[in-house]
């Protein structure tokens, strides 16, 4: 699977920012894919790029209308539907990382056979991946790992990506979730897969590479997440990570949709995270730790993190307030 | 998903005793199940069940026919079809726990249809599983962990059951594999689920019990194996194991299936094990571990056997030579 660029982003009804939230992801990533965006008149977001219609998007180029929005109760609405049915009668393929399917619309799975467009529901697996192998890659790999589900895995591996690339560095972000794929236009969402093969589906999105290659594959869930422990597992195993960066957010009272579990101590996942990723990879190590600090004021961020670098003896950043320069220079020492 | 009982065993065509080990395990661990067996002519395994035509079996009551033999190359036969619909024209269901499918066999699906008779393919779970809510239920369980893969794990469950149910305890044994689910009659194929649902199945498949009940849960796969850890950690946490029980083959070279990566050493098993376990149940605890010792002269394995009980300070048995008995004596004075 792997999306046609460029993409006209569609942020259909959006009743604020946060709902349109993976096409802000795109166009802060991969600014170059994006030819403009379509917005129903109730939108309340705006990604900052050209309005356009179906018909502008496509006399300026666009491949893919990428949906870029949640849709309200998990409903795709009639208007919603009209406009993917203008989308591909006018050539464009159609990529949605929602829960429900496209292709589970009837309108729109005929007029996609009609046009010979694609329909890319991109949680879903739609290739068998085989079951790992545990052997040994050319190439480097660096994985996010994290103290609990949604704490800045995707966001950091994207910073350390282009923080790489702007060095020079010969590398590819690897993804392993639905905004993740939409960004990027490829990989798989590990926790959409059958369990028998989410290391080999690992394995197979970051391959064998040049020796000089960094795969910067994004981590998913947490091994102290009593609900989706499973996939981070094999996430690291189907990695064989030579370097791991921890993601944390430090104001969390309690593991993401589970209120009887507290979060793990950093040192204790880091740990945690090192022994499974030594299975595969006896050398195995970590060049840095990723806070989120949008719950803390400057102040007790800086004395936050500067506690925690004391401490672990590694870079500890947010990405956000200042880059991940730091941990990409770790990781070039240690490589 | 439940199989209606009696079974009749298909051995169809089996090579050898081994091709026809899982109609061998349900004869073993649930003979009451079981009115006789239907063999082909050039069948060259006995469960020491009557031999049966079809119609014999419905007279004898048969619900339901179980393919109790591995297909050769992963064909299913024309042989095999002609007996199959039979069975189905006869009104019986039939199950299998095969990779092929029988509802991918025209064949099969349109005489089930006319007959309002049910194909199983145990392996492919029909119903969607919930994720993982963590939340501590009442009722007790074990789970049989291991250093690989095919060390023992089901039947060192089913024994463990059998004992605890001779003794007049309260307990049931949870499949989590295609096999222990057609011995059982139910259950869920946990490597075949899609990984976020790894631990919510396995929390459905051992739902909150009265408090002197034990589920004693069939483990899959190891924390130390490449390719499957991911499902070990996910079924792990999902069955909030009070006891554990580790199951070990002392003379396995390497890791199953991949010949690079070495056994580990069982302290060092267990100790993963625990941590894992203590996530989603503080109280988790060893009771006992099941060795595999017939790659041994009877002396060997009863000097491997004291040796590591030395070490370990707990029940050390080969469920085969010695029964379970000491297992479950430890278990009863630590609950």
């Amino acid at each position: 699977m792997e999306l046609k660029k460029p993409y006209l982003l569609f942020l259909g009804d959006a009743a604020d920012a946060l709902a349109a939230k993976v096409a802000q992801g795109i166009k802060t990533w991969r600014p170059e894919y994006c030819v403009g965006q379509f917005r129903l008149e109730s939108c309340n977001a705006d990604c900052d790029l050209p309005d356009m219609s179906i018909s502008d998007a496509v006399a300026a180029g666009a491949k893919t209308l990428v949906i870029g929005v949640a849709n309200r109760g998990g409903i795709i609405s009639d208007e919603w539907i009209n406009v993917l049915v203008e989308a591909l009668e006018a050539g464009m393929d159609i990529a949605s990382g929602l829960h429900n399917k496209l292709t589970d619309i009837p309108a729109l799975v005929t007029c996609a056979e009609k046009q010979e467009c694609a329909l890319f529901d991109v949680r879903y697996p739609t290739q068998a991946y085989p079951v790992a192998t545990g052997k040994k890659r050319t190439g480097k790999r660096l994985l996010t790992v994290g103290t609990d589900c949604s704490v800045g895995k995707m966001y950091t591996s994207l910073a350390i990506e282009k923080e790489m690339r702007d060095r020079g560095m010969n590398t590819d972000f690897r993804a392993t979730g639905q905004t993740g794929i939409l960004i990027s236009g490829e990989g798989v969402s590990a926790d959409c897969v059958v369990s028998d093969f989410i290391s080999g589906a690992i394995e197979t999105i970051s391959p064998a590479n040049s020796p000089d290659h960094w795969d910067v594959i994004e981590g998913q869930g947490s091994l102290f997440h009593a609900s989706f422990a499973g996939v981070t597992t094999g996430l690291i195993h189907g990695s064989q990570a030579d370097a791991l960066v921890l993601c944390h957010e430090p104001t969390r009272q309690h593991m993401r949709g589970l209120p009887d579990y507290a979060l793990p101590d950093v040192d204790v996942c880091m740990a945690a995270n090192l022994a499974t990723a030594r299975l595969t990879n006896p050398n195995a190590q970590f060049v840095g730790v990723s806070i989120n600090t949008s719950g803390l004021d400057e102040q007790a961020a800086l004395s936050y993190m500067a506690a925690l670098e004391e401490q672990l003896g590694l870079p500890v950043v947010d990405p956000f307030r200042q880059g991940v320069g730091r941990i990409v220079e770790k990781l070039v020492a240690c490589s």
